[in-house]
């Protein structure tokens, strides 16, 4: 497949800009999925798709129909072998003032980057990530969602330049929730174990293709509130998301005053998932 | 003065479009000021100015400079007799993910839009106002930002329809904090009162405004933690933004199951206050 061009798609028409108006810059009031594309095609499209019409409903935002959003994915997906393909859904209207325009269409903004190529390594060895100082506030009212309003992780992710791969956000009550653009999974004694996103959280496609490979297995799976000592006290911590699949987790950096740090072997659980979630 | 054009402007640029690899976009990632113009130049621009200073460096955005600010903001301005003025502040760069990229500069997005000529009673008689369900998520690390992540604000203001005039917000915990768009006073005993804001709110100018001219009569003035119940047992409740000045509160309704409602006249303090700030 040759080279492709790294296309940006508003309402289907090709542009790079978006009105000023746009309620995703003034409130971030919308939705977003990253895709990862392989072979000139969205991987997952379905669970993606899905997620977004849930997200929709919560935030009472009007779906698009599926036909045209699959339709959209393809063509910005079309020639590339790999890549990444970011989609932006807003409420629409334009009008100043925080209260929504009755029956205006979502806006659809998609955008097209090159694939990040993560080192190889990071599957196979695992990664090295810290604990964040900066909290995620706890708001039923959106968590689970994939929304715009996303201040936590950019605020987070500044507090690391390159010494590791992802940092881990706690809650404002020190609940350990998941990493700034990743979730989080433990595994103690066969048991695999994710954090409940009932206060803050993305409720993650691959963590949910995770879950479904582990009960097929015929494992334990639970859902529940996780602290840091339990977490450091467990056998394999792993991240997982669209872009880099599995990863496990080889050390754990604290911000405690004499520097702690913990170290982990990447175990079998790991790896079976790894190959299940891997071969979809 | 004739009537003029509602421009925008993007970094100088006299344009309705913004790139769609914004970080204001996808992140939420920067600040906005809401101005009110009179005689074609902005009300009280000093403030917005100290404010939007203040937001650069908690987030760590390289503020723009002063001067180029002000010509923009009296640019937008020029012309109209009264309009309201919309500055949104988004951190530079556009690579894809939550890392920032070092010394971008800031993108300054500008939009005037008519004044909402609210109506004259809403300042004299006072307005009625509801509670609101959603509430608002605590994190210390954004308190008192005028920040663009606002779906709490969207989701409470989508609540209601046109029955009331503005929506309280409660933190999580049940502390009262502010208005939808605006901020929150009680007077009981010739003591203000006004919420703390030290877990999630927005430092209003006008609520800055406010404290100053009470500390100017001699008023005692406190700043602290607000329960439902004291704010119904105050003596006078008012509300206050760049755009409406001074409102008196004249009824508080409830989500209670028997619908209760709480009447409130409009008392001396709120009138002096309302002489005081809308002199200025």
């Amino acid at each position: 497949m040759s080279e492709s061009e790294y296309i940006s798609l508003v309402n289907g028409v090709r542009t790079v800009v978006v009105d000023v108006g746009n309620r995703g810059l003034h409130y971030g009031d919308g939705l977003f999925e990253t895709i990862a594309v392989r072979h000139g095609l969205p991987r997952h499209w379905d669970l993606h798709l899905r997620r977004l019409q849930r997200g929709c409903e919560r935030l009472g935002i009007p779906a698009p129909a599926a036909d045209v959003l699959a339709g959209e994915a393809r063509q910005v997906s079309a020639g590339h072998e790999r890549a990444v393909v970011k989609l932006i859904l807003t409420r629409g209207g334009i009008r100043r003032g925080y209260r929504a325009e009755d029956s205006v269409a979502a806006d659809r903004l998609w955008r097209a980057y090159p694939w990040p190529d993560y080192p190889s390594h990071h599957g196979l060895d695992g990664v090295a990530v810290r604990i964040c100082r900066t909290p995620l506030a706890r708001q039923p009212r959106l968590a689970g969602l994939k929304h715009l309003n996303r201040l936590e992780q950019v605020l987070a992710r500044a507090e690391w330049q390159q010494e590791y791969e992802e940092g881990l956000m706690l809650d404002t009550e020190g609940n350990v929730i998941e990493g700034v653009s990743s979730n989080l999974f433990a595994v103690k004694q066969g048991v695999l174990i994710t954090p409940l996103l009932d206060q803050c959280g993305v409720e993650g496609i691959t963590r949910d293709r995770v879950m479904e490979a582990a009960h097929r297995l015929g494992w334990s799976v639970r859902v529940q509130p996780l602290r840091v000592d339990e977490l450091l006290a467990s056998d394999e911590i792993f991240l997982t998301s669209a872009l880099i699949g599995i990863w496990p987790v080889k050390r754990v950096d604290l911000e405690t005053p004499d520097r702690s740090t913990r170290a982990f072997t990447v175990g079998a659980c790991t790896r079976r998932l790894q190959e299940q979630v891997n071969r979809d």
